[in-house]
């Protein structure tokens, strides 16, 4: 397959690296100093950052010092940021909530700079699903090519998966658990933890990131969005104790309004698979299970993916895998898939030809490397260095493609359905979903 | 704890047996000749089968001399059977779509019986919830205690978790997931298994039974009835391969019209708790996850029983626990556990203090056991076995006791659960269940 080619050379010898203008990226903190930037600087002949912005200038010229950013400028307002020439792409990391009044401002200055052709903003995109469509609007009529950081997409563990199913290794998919531990959401909150992230409508709690994030892992995996969703959403621990690195309490107690637990239950678009997922928020931590599992079951096999935390899109996981790969036993294969007129477990199931695989990249960082390979698949875009012929210049979103990387329109079919898994336990209903990934 | 004290000398000296009248015992067939025949020959000082109901009395002739049951009448007539003073219990064991027309006659005949005080009758209580309450209601004016063969009640494993829970060695609950499967209900049909099963109405799917006997089994070891539930029911397998006993297709297909998967999350009343759960129909089994799952997470510990069938109530299990036991870590104990006051988890959580406990019982045939442990229960209520004073005459609903029984208001309440989870389904919406636990 395609997707992970890489040319011999994967540096380019004759263009100009992609020009880039950061907002959020801070020498001394933040998620964009601790894997944006040695992205980039793995990258560094495809990237180059020449733009800061920050409110505070000061912290941009000292960041440009810290890191020897040589070649970049700090503006000191958004509108004279926006407008430099000197960009081909922004990439936007600051706090979810200040997105939309960031954003919006943003789009419209950058119609002075004629250069601008890509906007890289951080996942979750806005806090609500209004201001993502809003924004996603803005971009899209400003004519930008978007990525959205839902870098899990970009996992091997995820990619391989993806493989193995749309290979057909595990038959039509029959059922599938999700469950997953957003880690500070439980009893404890560890102190370094910053605070609004307990506290609701900064979209950054359990429904946006660990479910968001998994959810979204699953959907690309399985080739599906969802058709009906249920949810039910709970907060039974409104008060946590705060503890150190160490697990050890400090004797402080503090309010908490985010959920504390997530069950969802809905049905793949795609053959109509029945999903059971249960988000716990915190500690404690599970005993006899992990912190987080995908188990996809199919007529021909399982897959399960398996994690320490439940952070799919930034952990190192383990993918096993266990069924029949050859092909022989089955003569329906030219069937259609999904068709129920014939038995889709081989006829002649023989256990003896039953495989089992394990996937583990012991040293894979995933933290970085998934955003690592993210801006790859940008500069691979970008630079065509697949050579793809005719390869157009933009694409609206990813879908469940290989190739490419999600853009804001992923991220805002994510954003709807995550609206709606509030709307489900607000209302109390069952919902249809299956139109939320109309495009803008 | 009492509920499982036995007194030193198990048989009762100077009182006579209870004498059963059994319709539904055949000794050719059936689940009565493979469980309640020899749970009650076991117990042969406690009852005594003393009359057969068949509409064949011929059957029921062949019964008593393959059986050698010597005391025991066969009657033509469900009049005459039901009009025998010679007996004071009634056991009913036949298909489940026949339970209501039976039932009610017999109940009604079986007032010229002054001696009956006991009804027992198999799981499911017939096929709809309006049946069961108008059996419910009959058995009640009538004034009969009643029992229902929910025996999962009686496994040993679930009385130790029960116990765990309630003695507080996992803390308070929360959360759960369950998983299971059905066994017969995915691609592939034995060719043993009865045809009814596979059609709508005959409650015999693996909502009533899968589901039903454990969702039974999480209320009574939870010690908590539900609040509000969702339920998805598919039938993505309306056909199947019918099998022999080795799995191997005798190239038939038959139509299949009950479920093929239950999705069912909801809340328990008790601390409103979030109760994930995904019941799969059968065939193919999953490979990474076991077939029959029950995982509790409380702040102090987690449980988990396994079973390698959907069926826990028939099965021999393995139960895990893992926590902390000891009290003294918890100076809060003597508040109410609900309370949101206070961290629940214990402030000096030492995982140096954490244990780890494995139950099986590796020779218990739970199949017959805990069918064994139902009749034991009855002749320890009857024949007050353990001594204690002021027993009662009858009494309507176990609940979530250790001692007793499990009663027809019992199987009730199970029954308008299960009512509900069609319900949800069908409109599509989260229903509230906090009052299905009413009395008649
Ligand atoms: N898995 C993931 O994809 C993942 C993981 C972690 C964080 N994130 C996302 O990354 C983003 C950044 O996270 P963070 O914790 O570093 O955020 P942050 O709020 O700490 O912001 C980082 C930096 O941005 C600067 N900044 C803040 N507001 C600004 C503004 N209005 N204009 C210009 N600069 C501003 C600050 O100086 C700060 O140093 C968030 O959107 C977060 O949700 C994503
Ligand atoms: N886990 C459990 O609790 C469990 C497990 C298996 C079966 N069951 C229940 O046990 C019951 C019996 O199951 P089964 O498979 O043996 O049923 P069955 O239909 O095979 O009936 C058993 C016997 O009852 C007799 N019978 C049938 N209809 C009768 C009638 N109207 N009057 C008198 N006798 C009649 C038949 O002669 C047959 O031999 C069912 O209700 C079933 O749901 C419960």
């Amino acid at each position: 397959m395609e997707y992970n080619k890489r040319s011999a050379v994967s540096t380019v010898p004759n263009a100009a690296p992609l020009r880039v203008g950061f907002i959020g990226l801070s020498y001394s903190k933040g998620w964009a100093i601790k894997t944006h930037y040695p992205a980039i600087l793995q990258l560094s002949s495809q990237f180059q950052i020449t733009a800061l912005y920050s409110p505070q200038v000061d912290e941009s010229l000292a960041t440009i010092q810290h890191l020897k950013l040589s070649n970049a400028t700090a503006f000191p307002t958004l509108e004279t940021f926006a407008a430099s020439s000197n960009v081909d792409m922004i990439v936007v990391s600051i706090q979810t909530l200040q997105h939309f009044s960031l954003l919006l401002p943003l789009i419209e200055h950058s119609k002075l700079n004629p250069n601008l052709r890509y906007l890289f903003v951080e996942w979750p995109l806005a806090c609500t699903v209004d201001e993502a469509e809003k924004i996603c609007a803005a971009a899209a009529q400003r004519g930008l090519q978007t990525i959205i950081s839902l870098q899990g997409r970009k996992s091997p563990y995820v990619l391989r998966a993806k493989e193995l199913i749309s290979q057909g290794y595990i038959g039509e998919i029959n059922s599938i658990e999700i469950a997953g531990n957003g880690g500070w959401f439980g009893y404890e909150r560890p102190v370094k933890s910053p605070d609004f992230i307990y506290d609701m409508g900064n979209a950054t709690d359990i429904v946006n990131t660990t479910f968001g994030h998994t959810i979204d892992i699953l959907q690309y995996m399985c080739g599906s969005y969802f058709g009906r969703i249920n949810s039910m959403i709970f907060n039974n621990i409104p008060q946590q104790e705060v503890v150190d690195e160490h697990g050890a309490p400090l004797g402080r107690k503090v309010k908490k309004s985010v959920p504390g637990h997530l069950l969802f239950q809905g049905t793949l678009l795609r053959g109509n698979v029945p999903v059971s997922c249960s988000i716990k928020g915190g500690k404690p931590t599970k005993k006899f299970t992990k912190n987080l599992v995908i188990d996809i079951h199919g007529t021909k096999g399982d897959l399960k993916l398996e994690g320490d935390a439940g952070f799919a899109e930034i952990s190192n996981l383990v993918l096993y895998y266990s069924g029949i790969k050859s092909n022989d036993v089955n003569p329906n294969l030219n069937q259609t898939p999904t068709s129920n007129t014939h038995n889709p477990m081989p006829n002649n199931y023989d256990s003896g030809k039953e495989l089992m695989e394990v996937y583990h990249l012991r040293n894979y960082n995933a933290v970085l490397g998934n955003i690592f390979r993210l801006y790859e698949s940008i500069a691979d875009f970008h630079f065509n260095t697949k050579k793809i012929p005719n390869l157009p210049s933009q694409f609206i979103m990813q879908g469940f493609e290989f190739e490419g990387f999600p853009t804001l329109m992923d991220a805002l079919i994510l954003q709807r359905l995550i609206d709606n898994v509030y709307r489900s336990h607000l209302i109390g209903s069952t919902l249809n979903v299956s139109n939320i990934s109309q495009t803008i």
